[in-house]
């Protein structure tokens, strides 16, 4: 369930540095593209613009995705968690993907567990369902 | 695309509190649960017992999700991004769902933006097919 709420940015819990993650999700088919950062300019751009802007810790400075590379991504909704230090943006990704790698999602990289594991597998997990549903 | 590595948890990039922020999606319907917090001491934990272990960042302790509520995850796959400094938890959720308020969900609050955007949607978005689909 999900609910609308009167928003105020200062509702929300920035960190030390003043920044929040901002998870970005395919809003067509649920994948996990990214995980950056916002702080209060970023996100008010974002809710102005519905241009996601994030904030470059490494360039210390306002990033709008996709300014250079043409991977814009347009904001379709926003939610916020239960102790309001985290936000999902569903978006439309636009150009190549989202990351830099060219790769759909930054998250391309698999750690091995226990292949025993797999192996009680008994229902087919989401991302086979989605991928024959959407690709 | 997704790549499995040759992994050690030294690859990784925790923050300057010795931590890295980790996204719990539901394995079988994509859902994102909640963000929470890892050292490198609760990771391990995780890979070893497959039993999703955080970092509390309110009690400065190691946190098995679902130790008292019964709601724990089961880790199923994880994956780190192109920069090596966040994770998606791939996890079967145990129990009423990953919040503690009893929502499935920690990411219940959305934030109202523009409504003609919302008029602009032409495609179904992923979270109503996949609700049809697995609810």
């Amino acid at each position: 369930m999900t609910y609308s709420t009167n928003f105020s940015i200062e509702d929300l819990r920035f960190d030390n540095y003043g920044l929040i993650p901002a998870i970005a999700q395919d809003w067509l088919d649920g994948s996990i593209l990214m995980l950056a950062w916002m702080n209060k300019e970023s996100l008010t751009m974002t809710l102005e613009t519905k241009n996601v802007h994030y904030w470059s810790r490494s360039r210390s400075e306002i990033w709008r995705k996709g300014a250079t590379s043409g991977s814009t991504q347009i904001l379709k909704e926003i939610r916020f968690d239960c102790d309001n230090d985290a936000l999902i943006l569903l978006i439309e990704q636009n150009g190549s993907g989202a990351c830099h790698t060219g790769e759909k999602s930054c998250f391309f990289n698999e750690i091995k567990i226990n292949q025993s594991d797999k192996k009680e597998k008994k229902t087919t997990p989401f991302s086979n369902i989605c991928s024959e549903l959407f690709n």
